[in-house]
């Protein structure tokens, strides 16, 4: 029999009607196997995949999510939801160019709601859908579900929409997988209380004998009757676990085991026979069902590719070159010898920013606030106040969460916080939600920040070792992305000014940050077509290097800006700006970057090919331009008025 | 005997030391006195300031914020927190150019230490004081205070602080204070669960009772034993308030009367004797002490000049001029009254958005979500996906708590959202948190968004009815000014299309948004000069009206854009990108917007004219420029390396 003989008649959601307990129990392992040889041949999500198979096909069994409306919230968890919205058959593309995303997809499948990526929005998107399934009259008996992970249950919009969750609709429901984790191990006062409530468990069985030994105390009609009505109440609040979601307004089920089916649906069945808003507690195991990710979730929740003997043995394929992620982690942690006053944050990104030492030998000065970017920013903000030096080390994309904060309690502040942008530009396979190519638009605009794009470990050490020292506001950003090493001789860091490398008789490439080493190749490619071509290693966005930059555009025909980040008011941008107001033609510059659209998923290498960003693309554009057979890019204004 | 006798001899808290209760009260009276008089000459917030005069009283008088951290949340309420700190000599001019502001200023006192205005960022950034304290061996006895009103506190970041409160400093209070408002009549669930906590207050006097009389129960060594004990455990659980603190790790206290400083003493004495971190839940009165805000604390939240009579008879000035404001809440009323599928969502601003109407005339699709903007937009983003049209209505410097979910949940989806950014630019006495002029640039950079400022009431009534019928995102901004009126011929609104209203030989001004006014009067003042201006009106900032820019840019000697906004990344800098990407000269583009430093608090007609963007600046520059008397600006950079 195949392996997978069950799966591959699931083409829909609605194959999986008719099936008994003990097909869905088969084709939860089937399923599992199916992820299991996908993460042997690539990186990706997995441990959370393998968690929630069941509760997958528990939703689907009991629910129409045609009709009904199903949102899993970040959605990195999305595999087992493909696999059984047919999508089995284009399932190894999956995280590559051009094939399946490892998020939701609109774009895939009418079952895919939202494109997702950024954790906790899931409850207000289902509390909109509700709201406006109901306004539109179309809200009979139609559930809207959103599935969130203890991991992301913290994050301040979840709390935000539970505020709100009152007037919503009678029909929607929370499901919280409790995983006890985060990516990695959570922390704070929520994963605390669900701690709490899963050693509550022992309550349960008791909780219906009390409510039965207390609904005969009698109901007096004197004082010691609003004292004993009191006791049971309190009795009966106490022995009710979930007091801290039934406070804010939701019915609280739970905890109950999100691996075995049957109860599930029997709760997801009873659930949807009373009005909501109802939220319920499903206990998982994140990596259930492959010991080694259930053993060590941290490693396996995107891990690299790896072999795969008998279930058990496995062995990771590791990169062989040094990141600029190792390098940043590596500085953070020589800064925090020396100097006591550096403290560095994360919000549950240990793994991703590679600083378990840095949190193993400085317990003390190491925080994680968990999937709390907005206040990891404004608590660093209060630690650089007192006189402490943090470092704010987070994705590009995820600071987006703290745009507030960065104005507000840092910039506004003019205090010296360092923020680390890691998988800032293209951050690859998964795709546009993970892209950092707004940052150098959207830091530059503050006042006082200073923000800086290495091009290697010797920029990335020197501007750390700077905006530690410095009186204000730094950003430093960098790819995720193999640090490339140089053999020409480096000059050191000076505030505001850039590196020239080279200098070129037919042109010269302003390179912003990590493209250096493409650009540097570009120049090769350029010189054996015989045109002269020299470059200037940035540096820094804000400020720029005024003297520099308005030379090359005063003496070079031809000055090419490059920038893996988006055109709109980037480095690029800044460039204009600059020789603009300094009453000079910008005609003689133009700008290579990320076009004014989203960009797909795919292998970073491969993106930046397709943008014209590589080395090949830099050459291209830039004898373009300089033989002045480049013709205007027309942009396009598209044009799309409904009659709604 | 001087109304204001006792507090002219306190010239810092200090002078509160030595204080009896009844000074104390006297004192009390005073301050009220002073900030009644202060709203009798000018616009200020008013109620939520006479709410916390006692227990500003209170928390000075029991700590040392010289040493100890005090962050009043937001930073409106900060009026008797300045009174005590030495301020009240110049408190008259709080709120105009050149005088006190009326948020926290840490230039003006050491005992402001941030400035603020945004709501919910107080507990993260004492924590992250506390923090810093603790690790730089100065906590010794050092509290860290942030005080709350229950309006900030369903915004997501409280509820992430509070999720990190656990590992900070046993010395840390926050102090909820409770006066059941937001700006508006506060909503969710956690306003509800705060009505029942005060509504509880008859259990405080059994609570001790019934936990001596369940100390007597034995403890039995069977299953009984386990029974009770959970019926004992469930029964002090349910009779202690504030469980849903208390889950989060923190000690609750309260509610208690805000108003009588003896029993807030009281208990922040003891509060300083316990280990942290604790919740203090204050119930005051917005209003307070002035009849007439008592009972209408929404009108008296930031209310107009008011005539005072015998301290109850009151006559508001109200403005003879019509705002943008109200321009936008009339047409969103006409839109909602067509198209059934519009709804309207604000976050805490019915008032200031002036959707009281709206509000009682749609209560079905009128959504006040309290002060959780990230939430707003999401959930805006889930209507939308249902099919709905939703109206975000916002200040504009408050939608950069949503920047991630317009990313994300709106831009990212291309769903056909509206936002209205009401107070872009420079909003006036409430300064620099206040002033809304990064949003043409942080809007401008995602993908899919349609990005209008319009000229008067005419464009913005055209761009409303354009957004509801787009079929994708649409932010629409204007000023907190009013409204001016044309006398020329208007064109119609065209997708992508400016509006020409003149040419001119020496130049073309290119306005953005509602300072076309002050250019049209420009154009006179350079006429009167000798100088032909002409003057477009942009309408659209994204995407550009490509063709009359680049005829402008082509034909003309001088062309000036104009935006009240940053000039990082702005209008003026989209205006160069397409020139600049048509491989034309910029140098004849010059741009006039607010320059890259926080601008501070006045009346916007006073900041523009700082700024050189009134008429008489908009017209020196264009004529510096068109007759090459302008030398170009020299940006400067800072350059402030510390050797910590």
């Amino acid at each position: 029999m195949n392996r997978t003989s069950l799966l591959t008649t699931i083409h829909s959601p609605d194959d999986l009607r008719n099936l008994s307990l003990l097909q869905l129990e088969r084709l939860a392992c089937e399923m599992r196997e199916v992820l299991c040889n996908l993460v042997s041949c690539r990186s990706a999500h997995f441990a959370s995949n393998l968690g929630v198979v069941e509760l997958c096909l528990a939703l689907h069994q009991t629910f129409d999510f045609r009709h009904d409306r199903l949102i899993w919230d970040t959605g990195h968890q999305i595999y087992p939801h493909k696999l059984i919205t047919g999508r089995y058959p284009q399932f190894d593309t999956i995280r590559t160019k051009g094939g399946l995303m490892g998020y939701p997809n609109p774009a895939e499948s009418e079952f895919d709601l939202f494109m997702t990526g950024h954790a906790g929005s899931s409850v207000s998107t289902a509390l909109g859908l509700a709201s406006g399934d109901d306004l539109l009259r179309c809200a009979e008996n139609r559930w809207s579900v959103a599935v969130v992970g203890d991991g992301a249950f913290p994050s301040g919009i979840v709390f935000e929409a539970l505020n709100n969750v009152g007037r919503s609709s009678k029909k929607f429901l929370i499901v919280l997988n409790d995983n006890k984790m985060s990516i990695c191990p959570r922390v704070g006062g929520v994963a605390d209380y669900l701690d709490r409530l899963r050693m509550n468990r022992m309550y349960s069985g008791l909780k219906e004998e009390v409510v039965r030994v207390l609904s005969k105390v009698p109901l007096l009609g004197d004082p010691v009757e609003r004292f004993l009505a009191q006791i049971k109440e309190a009795a009966k609040a106490g022995l009710h676990g979930g007091m801290l979601f039934e406070d804010l307004g939701l019915h609280y089920f739970g905890p109950i085991d999100g691996h075995n089916i049957g109860l599930m649906r029997k709760y997801l069945r009873t659930i949807r026979n009373i009005e909501g808003p109802v939220l319920l507690h499903v206990v998982t195991e994140k990596g259930h069902g492959f010991a080694p990710a259930a053993e060590d979730p941290v490693l396996f929740h995107a891990p690299p590719q790896f072999e795969r003997r008998a279930d058990t043995v496995v062995q990771m394929k590791k990169s062989p070159s040094r990141a600029f992620t190792q390098s940043a982690s590596a500085t953070i942690f020589q800064l925090m010898t020396e100097n006591p006053h550096v403290t560095v944050l994360t919000a549950a990104m240990c793994q991703g920013n590679n600083l378990e030492r840095v949190r193993d030998t400085f317990p003390d000065r190491f925080f994680d606030t968990g999937i709390c970017e907005s206040h990891a920013v404004a608590f660093a903000a209060g630690q650089a106040k007192a006189g402490l030096r943090p470092i704010v080390d987070i994705y590009s994309t995820f600071l987006q969460r703290s745009f507030d904060q960065v104005f507000q309690e840092v910039a506004l502040q003019d205090l010296p916080v360092t923020f680390m942008l890691d998988r800032s530009g293209l951050a690859g396979p998964d795709g546009p939600t993970h892209h950092g190519v707004f940052d150098l638009s959207y830091l530059r605009m503050f006042p006082n920040m200073v923000l800086m794009a290495p091009a290697d470990e010797h920029d990335l050490v020197a501007m750390l070792d700077f905006a530690v020292r410095f009186a204000g506001p730094c950003a430093i950003r960098y790819p995720k992305a193999a640090v490339p090493t140089f053999d020409f001789q480096r000059s050191p860091l000076e505030f505001a000014r850039s590196e020239i490398i080279s200098w070129g008789e037919d042109g010269m490439i302003l390179c912003c940050g990590a493209l250096l080493a493409e650009c540097l190749q570009a120049v090769d490619i350029l010189k054996n077509k015989g045109l002269q071509f020299g470059v200037v290693n940035a540096r820094f966005v804000k400020p720029l290097d005024r003297e520099t930059i308005l030379r090359t555009a005063r003496e070079c025909p031809c000055v090419v800006t490059v920038e893996e980040g988006t055109l709109v008011g980037g480095f690029g941008a800044a460039v204009l700006e600059l020789v603009a107001d300094a009453g000079m033609s910008a005609a003689n510059i133009r700008r290579l970057g990320i076009p004014d659209r989203f960009i797909e998923h795919g292998e970073r290498h491969e993106l930046l090919a397709d943008l014209g960003l590589d080395a090949a693309g830099i050459a291209a554009s830039c004898q373009a331009w300089a033989t002045n057979l480049g013709a205007p890019e027309a942009p396009s204004t598209k044009k799309k008025v409904s009659t709604g």
